[in-house]
């Protein structure tokens, strides 16, 4: 159930396990992908995870709430980057976390944020953990960040590269511009960030990106996508049986 | 440009004028219309006015940017209805005007907030002001309700009545549940709260009304919809031409 | 009871009803009014409020509260203006709110802020429902502002213009300047802010008045304010009457 | 020059060098003595101050600003007693020190808390220390407590008892409940807090007394508190000669 | 039992009555005496008072937890000199205060700070009564600073001056640079601070001290360091039996 | 240089390039090892890094200097065994923060967070980029967790486990309690965390650990110690000119 399309009487009479909550970000990807290609790609693997999950469980048995996605995150890395936005660490936190114990209020105690953005995973563990001991509700929450979970093609990951570039091709093909695909790739770092004893000495991407890409735009064909919305969305799906059987934290 | 939809180098090419940050909530709105209705509203409001702002000054001379709006508001009257979302007003106004302050970073610094929610006035009122009074960036904002800017039509506001369903009826036609208006409309309040001496005595919305409503969601067809798109979106193509032209705050 | 000149003993002694909150502020009224003009009037309502409601109740039967006003308040708008104090409106409710915070330690659990100034009738308004929804103690709040409940004079509001000179004539002659008032009303301005699309675009007030007059202060006599004070006084203590009589919030 | 009395033309004309802000508590002292005790004695000690610095620095050469007081403080200690307020220090710290920021911003850039309340004590020397360490403003300012400012009456002060009581006596004796001091002087306790170890164990004043006072109220007349004025007064005038004159912080 | 050594299962078998935290501050004390003086002491005093407990209560039947020393605490007013470390107050106090609560969380609720630091007296007066008020858990709080409690010694403590260094050449010998303490001893200022009307107009140590030394560092020599040693690590025993028996806060 | 050994007057004297501050945490370690496990192998390293740093950079030329270990953490995960302390992340990161502040003020802009806690690992990544942009000091600084830095055995991490144990054998051998180890290793968990789609759904470590322990604690003696030691300060002292060489961030 996509929440903002559903009334509040369709959420008080269904079967709700679950909810997932897009966490996207508005923020550089190259010359050739969309500012919001991380909350579209979130969008995406959420709608598809809930699908998955729906048809795991059966017919009509239980839904998956999937609410509106968090449209600005922790991004300031960008900020080199024109049209990129992004809030504290702090806010972001607080205002995730606050959305989200919304659901316990409902009922709803099993929550997932399914996250498009790298620069939000710190900051959506922490929410995750301090959600699931508040003693003041019995909400549970996990966070899930789509290519983290597509087995081997984690390691292509890059920045507006093979990976997401292709999960774009199979969801949202108008929005790349394939004219400007050869530039991405000329201009794109080959790695992100700047390593000495395994610490990134860059904080921001400027500083080893020119155009903002991290890896070969060209590499991930719509085919590939529709291949990583499968793997992430059944891993989405998989996860969500596990804590919604879950007892403890 | 919707921004999500454009890329960093679109963003960093264009002579942007003024940006528009829809800003909506996922709150109930009757039996009959979606919880995305403040956020919908917002959008649609927010994409017509720049589109009649970018007509007023002439092909491709500037530009207005519509940034991905923020879908959780000040909801928390609303609580007693399943479904309803809601952030607390400080992590509201922190979280919608750090989004904001990235604007200026990019040299974007004419923010208008283009506001869906009734309980999200104050709050954004609040946040221009400090947006605008911050001594850190030449950034001005101020903050545009929709319909609060239709004319007459503004005396028939209520909550998923006439005005809101009206708009729906001509932007997003399929999320109306007209099967449920009747019922809608029986258990609906005739005015939003409990008033003595000037005061509202109700903080929560469902100490007035059963089913969430206020107002009769009959009583505006989508021609009426049309209508009150046109007098917002004039409304706020005509705010965005005075604060361009604003020097002092 | 003025708190503030009652000992604890009388209060732990007496039976009381209500809370009044006199909640001002320290800024500009322009060349002819005090600087205390709000906390002043503020006061004056909150002590014939509290008479009101305790002549009508019967003798001795229950009391209100009036404790010491609150001084300073969201007045930054008014900054340019020499002697003008302010605090940041996040400053503003947690004082007025932890403050609040001890009544219902000490059972009285029904409490109204008594309002003198514009710029706290939002701030104000958020405190209340924190106030009320707060699960730590049975606490139910109102915001009441004095020059919203006086009937059609409301309309003639302005700033250190008829009403509140008015009423400080008819409750503190002494501190009105009637020899400045022919210049405070010659460089009146005629309305408060500067207003497109229903939006005012100006938040600070030297943007729009000069000596920060808004209105004719010569328009209101001492008759005008003893009026204003009796239409003020009856509804606050209506008002007490209301939500003392309420149960939910 | 009292501020909430002066029009805002007033302080703009004025040569300002320094300003008092009174810093009261409304909260228990004994069954004798109101509730605002400590607002009273700073707000009385504030104006001889101001009139002791005026006299001495010569007719018209320069003025003091007094603000109105603060009427609640750090008092969470007497919350055993009925009528007390409080808030939290982090709260009391904010607001002062926020109205306080903004006279610098008028160019009145000296400051001195004119405090009557023990508890607030160390939250003032801390806003004190910070206010002065401001890199955003040149403002300086000091915390004074007239009771540590009366020579060797100062070992006498206890609460609510000779010192407080006989300045009550001196400048506000309609407020001492003169018919209730016997039983407010056996119900005392002799000594606030309990020690070991140079420790008070004591967190809450109900712990140690069981009517609020501690210290004989009787042993201080009206001349005495006349005494205690004038010396609080001549030192609060030297303390604004010393800083008004000092340079570095 | 030192915390930092015992294994968690030493914890849960013990039968701990009372923890103790030393908390110190990483500042300037002088050209003879380390940067980390203050904390050495806190934990020398810490170390010595648990021992006297412990041999008071008898072998075994109690035991105290020695936490790790507070590294960096309130010395701001010591950042005109190199290598001094502070944080401010609010961090300071929400640092110690949420370490301590972790403790009653292991069922050991009666804490003592014991303080090395004059910056921070101020700051754990208050943390101790905020924890001990919290309803949220059992613990109840007292902050000692060792050099208060050291009798007729107390008055010669100064800053690096004969008692902080006394008890470095008792507990660190080989920390203070003896070849340097004549310098120290004649740049010395003989009081801390400039003082009008019982006030210290002086924030930051710099405008009093050349060097930072106040007091003579030469008049304690190691017998008067262990003199101090043991009245403070008695007071401290003592006090720790008081607040162990001690029922209310 | 070990700051909390040195005089004001020795860091003014020295040619610093850089700061390491050591960040450990109080936690279980198993019945093995202590809680204070992760402090001393933090301080080890940091202290064995300087030493390699200053030796590679030549007899005086520049110099490190070693802050006093932050000794409390992120560590709520661990809450369910005795003895271990934590704060929230919140005031975690701003305690660093704000210490590490301190050192930019007395011209040493270059900082090295050397931790030895998994649990903080986000926090100081955090921690490092707000310090690093922060435009109001010059001041640039990254976090280094000193068991990811030790090639191939990094690997073998665990908690209390090989690593940890092997650390505290070569630096602090007495604190192992070997005749625990048998039991230590019975009662660990293969692996930290109960993973499903990528995510680890325990957030607290009882969850999977009976003991606290994760990997086995024999199959590191004290040679490995030295060579982790080795590898992990070689790896710091490498990361140090890194940063003192490079200029933007």
């Amino acid at each position: 159930m996509r929440l903002a399309d559903a009334t509040w009487t369709d959420v008080r009479d269904a079967d709700v396990d679950v909810a997932f909550i897009p966490v996207g970000s508005t923020e550089q990807h190259g010359p050739h992908a969309p500012l919001g290609t991380d909350t579209l790609d979130a969008v995406a693997v959420a709608e598809a995870g809930a699908a998955a999950y729906e048809a795991a469980t059966g017919e009509g048995a239980s839904e998956v709430v999937v609410a509106p996605p968090i449209p600005v995150g922790v991004a300031e890395e960008h900020r080199a980057f024109a049209g990129t936005m992004w809030v504290s660490p702090d806010t972001f936190r607080a205002y995730v976390r606050e959305a989200a114990e919304s659901l316990p209020h409902h009922g709803v105690d099993r929550v997932v944020f399914v996250n498009g953005h790298g620069g939000n995973v710190e900051a959506l563990a922490e929410v995750a953990r301090r959600f699931s001991r508040d003693p003041d509700h019995d909400g549970y929450a996990v966070a899930f960040t789509w290519f983290e979970a597509v087995g081997d093609h984690a390691g292509d990951m890059g920045h507006a590269g093979p990976l997401e570039t292709a999960l774009l091709r199979a969801t949202n093909p108008d929005l790349v511009r394939e004219d400007r695909v050869p530039d991405a790739r000329e201009g794109a770092a080959a790695r992100w960030g700047e390593w000495v004893s395994g610490v990134n000495l860059a904080h921001d991407s400027d500083a080893f990106t020119e155009n903002g890409v991290v890896g070969d735009p060209s590499a991930g064909d719509a085919e590939r996508g529709r291949e990583l919305l499968d793997l992430a969305s059944d891993a989405l799906a998989e996860l969500a049986t596990a804590i919604v059987e879950r007892e403890s934290i």
